[in-house]
């Protein structure tokens, strides 16, 4: 069976690299032992290999219909959602106050890299229900809570999160959906959503949709945005039968990740949506943060186990694949050598591996900070550090895999030559399903926007000092091995340029210019995307060295952590150089795209 | 209706910048006058208009299927194939002795432009046939001519190339299909061959198949490859209905260009498949060259209609999707603006229209050599600078609108977020599409071992030294416009960045290591398509220039001229400057991809 990601990898990432028997110190996580993670992940694995790989191409060759008004799915996803449910998996990270177990957030994401290397479609169900449901459990009330959020996370009812409208995509100041008091306190929900991902299905008995919406009156723009519970069925003496005239107006057909049904929902159309308002008025759209903060996460997760999916897929190929001869040797009696022994090959095979390893290590980071916010409470002066650089790296460990990603599976796709190119091998597929993560919870111009625009500047820069000290520290350690000292010098130098072509905007955005400022902002992502992965793989070069220093490591261990150098190596050498191109346009004073308001550049 | 190409670029490109006119004093073009050029553009534009566009989403939808050893196309594509053969535009550039009507190739592409936008698995059909049958005329013998090219050339005909094996891909020395000789002068033939597009169909009586095969003992390798005519049906008393054999085995099902069948096609199951040799034993590869370049050369024009296509799709909907506001007015109470006015849309879409003008114009300049060749006859001395560089580039011509026309796609996509996910807007199909372009062919690592391998260095390196002449020439007459100067400078100072790379990988293949030679080959090439695009785009900015000064131009004419100039300056601020991270990696001697032979690297 075909590798889909590497579990020796997860081990090394949380074992090593983040040592999350540390973590197990701290009160939250103290019922917890190493061991225990291992069984979480393994679960994960016996779920994804009985369940959610199985239906992986079937899933997507069947795709959902809206029959009657109401969406048909795959039937496995009843089965995935069941076996997380039992496993008590869907809210695992909540606090045991919540019904969860107070999983560290760094093991969920190594068992949704598990599952969503399998099947990332379904996995969208689970993910989506856990982030609904945990939205409830933070601003929500008690009752809010009890009525909904904890059959959510049984998986005996799914969540969708209702924030994009046919005018609304990237400006969510401009959602218009209304929300009209009722004297028993509930709302009366009017509006169009579009782009709802399992906004429909006939998998659970009731869909519990979190909805943005302005009540009656409210201020214009983000300040007037209020979040409901708006379920599909809601209840009447205690069961939840009463059709909430929630309307499935349509379902999206789409290039990709087709399992996942995407709804065009109406709310309201007879006059009879009744929405419960979650926390206080006019602040929905800070409680919705804490959502799409987790699912930004999730995404740059898509992007890193579909390319991880591809690139194993692409290796085993590459390993018995017989075609051409080494240029070193044409002897045309001798049979074809495999594909792997081309040194193109080779590169687009460790441009995948470089890919998949960094963006699991960025966004490891991330959750490692969550976790470090959970162990030291959210509110805590010794947190703030750690919620400072989540905020920061949301918005680039959402983008990095998601950008990188799509990049990484069109390598494995090319690997296979035009095999890649038909349905008998799944790399079409996965190319399809990646595509969608740098449109997901905002594009890659909008988080852009977001880490230029905000990231850098908010609180006097406190975030990116904070970060550029734990990358200098990793350059600290990297310079005591002698093998290592020539990419600390290499990363040394390249956050230098970061932060002198952060300093050269900035002093743009004091001329006051926002235009121009930010024009280019899609390319000081990429730039920062690289220089922080380029961060994470020093980070595990060191401890691949470490390990290989301090024991005498045979086998498959060896040649582990030999790889991790060899692919770090690859990273610098291939990768980490793009930022002399991105740091010439970066401060290259002529203006392109900003200069002329006449849209006759353009004929 | 959205607009697919620029038939104002494609005049720029024909008349003003290659001079299309100057082509009509030669005798081989004189009986045209540049005013019937127009013409065959209309009639390509009402094909493309009355019969392709309509099918394009529909024949992606309902791709052809094998049913009882039949594949069934979409209808049509049949009557596409007889509009082309009424109008005589499927054999127009051979000579008249061949039947065609000796249109310049330059004019023949231009129209592929057009009908390419619409639907680019239509023209597939087309293209394989016409390229068959000049193989046919080219090497053939009269009597293949007269019963198989010239019934291909009126539309009654298709053709198709059965070139790859299961085992021999890219690596055509390792082919092993089989011809026999028999008494009468044919051959049975015997064999396998996979993804022969337009390999079968029930729109035309007949398919005649370019077959690779071996004579028995032939010698190994490529020398031992003869070529062979092999219909579908064969002729019996005149009339040609005996079934020769030809099995549709199986049908790809793609991830794009679904429209045109991908076959897997036995010959000889019973022993009972003819074929008719082409010209002389042994070689048949050489002969091959002729129809695998021109189709190279379709391939790179793939890339480019797609782009194209793809660009005006995205231009349409940035122009008329409004979705927040100008960074310097967030003044919500005033109405959202058109997301064109966002300077990233901006650069997203100046990046499609830089790659599609700047792929067209080195596509261009390869089929104006082509007609320069046929101008002057293939065997005059004089047109043998052509040829070289015709050789050269083609590899290059290929592969850069390929690559980056799928970037381009891409980039199309995301401009329409959400929304280009779906099927409701063409550009999921787009992408899909343009995807196959890089492996169509040879994949661009095949290529780019073949330019840096083989072109750079065959005849002493004549070819480049002729290529970098015509870019110097174009330097020199930059340099006579203040505006265009510093341009100029930043080409004159890349091409010699390219020439000191080559230097340097030259010194490495002196030194007897071909797979170190070779390592980054596709890093060379990409550094070679985009100095030479770079030099096309220098080129249509001297024309625009030079209009702009000598005319009092105003409205579309001023605005078309304006924006070349913009364009251009787009492509040198935001593309050439990719040149510093490859020349970074091509002169760094840190190997990653050669040194280890051991696959354990790919853990």
């Amino acid at each position: 069976m075909t590798q889909q990601y590497s579990r020796r990898n997860l081990d090394f990432m949380l074992k090593e690299v983040l040592q999350i028997a540390e973590l197990t110190k701290y009160p939250f996580f103290q019922d917890y032992t190493p061991d225990m993670f291992d069984m979480v992940l393994d679960t994960s694995e016996e779920i994804a290999e009985k369940i959610l790989r199985n239906a992986y191409s079937d899933a997507d060759r069947n795709q959902p219909q809206l029959v009657n008004g109401q969406v048909k799915v795959h039937p496995a996803v009843k089965d995935y959602i069941k076996a997380m449910g039992d496993a008590g998996m869907i809210g695992a990270t909540f606090s045991y106050e919540n019904g969860g177990q107070q999983l560290p957030t760094m093991v969920e994401a190594a068992t949704e890299m598990i599952r969503g290397a399998a099947n990332n479609a379904f996995v969208m169900f689970t993910g989506l229900t856990a982030g609904s449901a945990n939205l409830i459990f933070t601003f929500g009330s008690a009752e809010l809570k009890e009525k909904f959020a904890s059959r959510m996370i049984t998986g005996e009812w799914t969540g969708s999160m209702c924030l994009t409208e046919p005018q609304a995509g990237s400006s969510l100041s401009d959602v218009i959906t209304t929300a009209k008091p009722q004297s028993d306190g509930t709302f009366k929900i009017k509006g169009q959503k579009v782009f709802i991902s399992a906004g429909d299905h006939d998998i659970a008995d009731n869909i519990i949709h979190l909805v943005l919406a302005r009540i009656e009156g409210a201020p214009l723009g983000t300040k007037g945005i209020s979040l409901f519970v708006v379920p599909k069925f809601r209840e009447e003496n205690g069961s939840f039968t009463v059709d909430n005239d929630v309307i499935s107006t349509g379902i999206y057909h789409k290039m990709g990740q087709k399992a996942t049904p995407a709804m065009h929902l109406t709310f309201g159309d007879k006059d009879n949506t009744i929405g419960y308002l979650v926390g206080e008025a006019n602040k929905g759209l800070n409680y919705m943060f804490q959502l799409m903060n987790e699912a930004r996460l999730g995404v740059g997760m898509g992007g890193t186990y579909i390319a991880s999916a591809a690139y194993y897929a692409s290796l085993e190929y590459a390993k018995e694949r017989p075609q051409g001869r080494k240029l070193k040797n044409k002897n045309l009696e001798e049979e074809q050598t495999y594909i792997i022994n081309h040194p193109d090959v080779k590169r687009m095979l460790l441009f995948q591996k470089a890919v998949v390893e960094g963006s699991l290590g960025l966004l490891l980071e991330c959750y490692h900070w969550q976790d470090m916010i959970h162990a030291l409470g959210k509110t805590s002066e010794e947190s703030k550090p750690y919620q400072l650089m989540l905020d920061l790296m949301t918005t680039v460990a959402k983008t990095y895999p998601a950008e990188m990603g799509i990049k990484a599976v069109n390598e494995g796709l090319q690997v296979f030559g035009g095999y890649g190119y038909t349905e008998d091998f799944p790399l079409e597929q996965m190319a399809r399903d990646v595509r969608i993560m740098s449109i997901y919870e905002g594009t890659t111009g909008i988080h852009s926007l977001n880490l230029l625009g905000r990231g850098i500047t908010m609180n006097n820069g406190k975030a990116p000092q904070l970060l550029f000290n734990e990358i200098t520290q990793t350059i600290q350690q990297a310079n005591t091995y002698d093998d290592l000292k020539p990419y600390a010098e290499k990363l040394e130098k390249e956050l230098g340029r970061l932060q002198k072509v952060t300093m050269y905007l900035l002093s743009n955005a004091a001329k006051g210019d926002n235009e121009v400022f930010l024009a280019d902002a899609n390319l000081y992502m990429e730039f920062f995307g690289i220089v922080s992965v380029a961060w994470v793989w020093l980070k595990q070069g060191i401890v691949a060295k470490k390990a290989l220093i301090t024991q005498n490591h045979e086998g498959s261990e060896l040649a582990f952590y030999e790889s991790k150098i060899h692919t770090m190596k690859f990273f610098y050498h291939y990768e980490l150089i793009k930022t002399l191109t991105l740091a010439t346009r970066l401060t290259d004073p002529t203006l392109l795209t900003v200069d002329s308001e006449k849209q006759q550049v353009f004929q």
